[in-house]
């Protein structure tokens, strides 16, 4: 079974052996680190070294801080604005869309600020020069979406205009960990675990601590930023499962090389997909090249009417979850850290064949 | 090993078993729950089938809506005054205190209704009779905590002067499906599932379709109890592992007899420890009778210098988690569902001989 689901996404597979070895352990036991106290020195213990090693794999500098939250990215999305006020949306694609939706629940001064052609190449929303929005507008932060994963089309270099004005903020629920970053650009990255982190129910955010200082105040506590930096994430009992599981896949991540040896695979793996597309009418994906996601491959049949064989017969071969988002239609591969080379080449020798046999 | 953990706690030896199990099968399958879509139909088969099995259990009727969310009782604190405005609070301990205080930070006009004595009776706030409160102020709920952890005070059975006036909340997180409830009597029940229903990162709401109408409406989509019901409880991803822990405990509690089967169970475990502490001169609890909890029991040592060397015995001998919570001291055993009679017996042993050591 190769498992190409967008997420919840496949563990690597030593992660997944760890957790039935543990499991098996806990029963030996009588007790396992899921039903154990969240402030008890065996869980804080797993906390510490999370921590620790995802600032050494991401390159985080003292005045980051990192959180762990619930409530995933969409949670995300009503806390900025809750937090910081309104902020400016650079869109390009359904989740920085979904963001800006809800942001404008509670701060309806929100703005979209540029928006991406369906190649993925930005422009600027109506027709106010962009360098002039910019300089005399006020807003409490940038936001973008790293990498969108139903359109395929990820910001791995941010344009020169974004590095300027309001703090950035970064969802990169999609592509965390999975390319080099300088963390310093940012005033605060979130990310849904359930991708490149580990399991559902865990959302890491990580913020620069003169970003955090402009948060307001008087917030409930579970919605407030700086009131999850002050308790060390345990202002509430959090996910201690899923917590666990995300210190396995950071310590995998360390044990393949760290993110620049895992960006070097995901490129492979990624180019692998789209030489098979480029090769051919057969296939059709049209986002720009420098912006197609190494995380996300959606593509087409030139013809669509064969894609439903092209699903049939993928499953019929152990390529599960292949099916393209709903919005979009086709085939999406999803093919986050966890997932190994041999098994994108697979994806892409049946590729071929089927092409041979219907194209 | 026994473990007495407060929350997160032991889950039952059955679920234990089986999630390991099923993690050595994922491991032979190259995937398991975990790492599979929320929208698939293998976890929808698990979200339909624990939905089912709740509604047997705690007999819930067809004007229940049943909601899975995140964020634990501490969300709900904030949650609740969002949707529907200012609420009255019945005080019996520190986590009620909590629920108002995170409450009046977005509703200033929550107020404390009642206030329970040390020994968990319930008395008027301040000087001003209570029932004239009730009739001359509009409150759209009445929040009650059913079992308070730290002190170990239960309110099984509602004071008659709750069931009128503002729609009665309560926050069920230590002891949902502990013991028989009429949920009809509630607008809306929430529950962590750290402690009676899983692991933690998942929360239960029961509401009633007449009071869920009451909410707000043009909420941010992850704060409205509206759009979860709407959705669901899938609008976004959700904690599906713990979900599926969540269905294995219900499975485990249909085949222990169901409700009032564990009730019977739960008061026996109890009564085992209150008879060992009410024995003798040289245990402590002071919560009246009726109001003890079945779940969490506080005690004392009358010479509480004695209480260190307890708490080190009794984790030489196995027995995990007793310490009381800080802001109270002593020990605490929690008896949740999961906990085994033998085991609470072995701990009402172990108390004897200590006390015939130390007496």
């Amino acid at each position: 079974m190769i498992n190409f689901s967008a997420g919840p996404a496949m563990l690597p597979d030593a992660v997944r052996e760890q957790i039935a070895t543990d499991w098996g352990q806990a029963v030996r036991d009588g007790y396992g680190i899921a039903e154990i106290s969240h402030r008890g020195s065996e869980f804080l213990a797993i906390k510490a070294r999370c921590e620790q090693t995802l600032r050494v794999l991401l390159g985080l500098r003292d005045h980051h801080r990192v959180l762990f939250m619930p409530g995933g990215a969409n949670s995300q999305f009503v806390l900025l604005p809750m937090n910081f006020g309104p902020g400016r949306y650079v869109l390009a694609g359904h989740w920085g869309e979904k963001a800006l939706a809800e942001a404008r629940k509670l701060e309806p001064d929100c703005a979209c600020w540029m928006r991406a052609a369906a190649d993925g190449r930005l422009h600027a929303d109506g027709k106010q020069d962009v360098q002039k929005q910019s300089e005399t507008q006020s807003f409490a932060y940038t936001h973008i979406t790293s990498n969108e994963t139903i359109h395929g089309i990820q910001m791995r270099a941010l344009p020169a205009l974004l590095r300027h004005g309001a703090p950035l903020v970064a969802d990169m629920s999609s592509d965390i960990g999975s390319y080099p970053v300088d963390y310093d650009q940012f005033g605060l990255v979130y990310a849904g675990a359930q991708k490149n982190l580990g399991i559902a129910g865990l959302t890491l955010v990580i913020a620069r601590d003169d970003f955090l200082q402009q948060a307001r105040t008087e917030l409930p506590t579970m919605f407030s930023y700086r009131e999850f930096a002050a308790s060390d994430s345990l202002f509430n009992t959090p996910s201690t499962f899923a917590w666990y599981v995300t210190d396995l896949v950071l310590e995998w991540m360390q044990q393949q090389g760290g993110v620049m040896a895992l960006a070097a695979i995901n490129q492979h793996k990624a180019e692998t997909l789209y030489q098979e597309i480029d090769g051919s009418e057969f296939w059709v994906n049209s986002v720009a090249p420098e912006l197609r996601s190494w995380m996300n491959v959606p593509f087409r049949c030139a013809d669509s009417e064969l894609e439903p064989l092209f699903l049939q017969q993928a499953a019929d071969a152990g390529m599960l979850g292949l099916k393209g988002h709903r919005i979009v239609g086709g085939m999406r591969a999803s093919i986050y850290n966890a997932m190994p080379l041999a098994s994108v080449q697979q994806l892409a020798r049946f590729m071929r064949e089927f092409e041979r046999n219907h194209g």
